[in-house]
């Protein structure tokens, strides 16, 4: 199945054909990862609910959790103004993260909060 | 003034030399923007606690809001765990999006939270 081409036809892919996936957990709000999709991913997004992502590294479309069992129910999608983000608001099945941690930047802060 | 050494041979920047950030409201949690950064805006942003991009439109550096007052008080960087993306923890006054709304994603809903 094809994206909507009314849809398709407001993305701004970068030159890979990729656009920008932000998953935040629903109800807690935190940012749990960043990752890409192309087309056939954001289909898959919005017909099954479940997160989907295309693996730059793999090249190839990517389930979120189809190993790990760490799946993302989708509950909502959003198109940024410019057409090449979308934010994904998920339940996230345990860890976000491959390291295990339960999200992507959960372990390296680079800047802590001002004490002023 | 350069970025930290230890700190750039950690990032993985694209092939602009970019990586990408995400802005999120310290709070409430509202994911506010996605932009980019290179070595110099994220020095900038840590150093300076002002968000602060690259703009790929205009090739140049950018101060979030430095037009029109719509500025991010930077609270916390994190870096994720491929050292691609940051996640920055805002205070963003007024709106984050140069449309008016309050973030970039409120206009356009692709999927509504499943009814059943």
């Amino acid at each position: 199945m094809a994206l909507d081409p009314a849809l398709a036809a407001r993305l701004k892919r970068n030159a890979d054909g990729l656009v920008c996936a932000v998953a935040q957990q629903r109800g807690t709000g935190e940012v749990l990862m960043v990752a890409w999709m192309n087309d056939e991913a954001l289909e898959l997004t919005l017909t099954t609910r479940r997160g989907t992502y295309f693996s730059r590294s793999r090249n190839k479309i990517w389930v979120k959790g189809e190993t790990s069992g760490h799946t993302q129910q989708v509950h909502e999608v959003r198109l940024d103004c410019d057409g090449d983000t979308v934010l994904l608001i998920v339940d996230q099945a345990g860890a976000a993260c491959h390291t295990g941690d339960r999200t992507c930047f959960d372990a390296d802060v680079l800047l802590s909060p001002d004490p002023r």
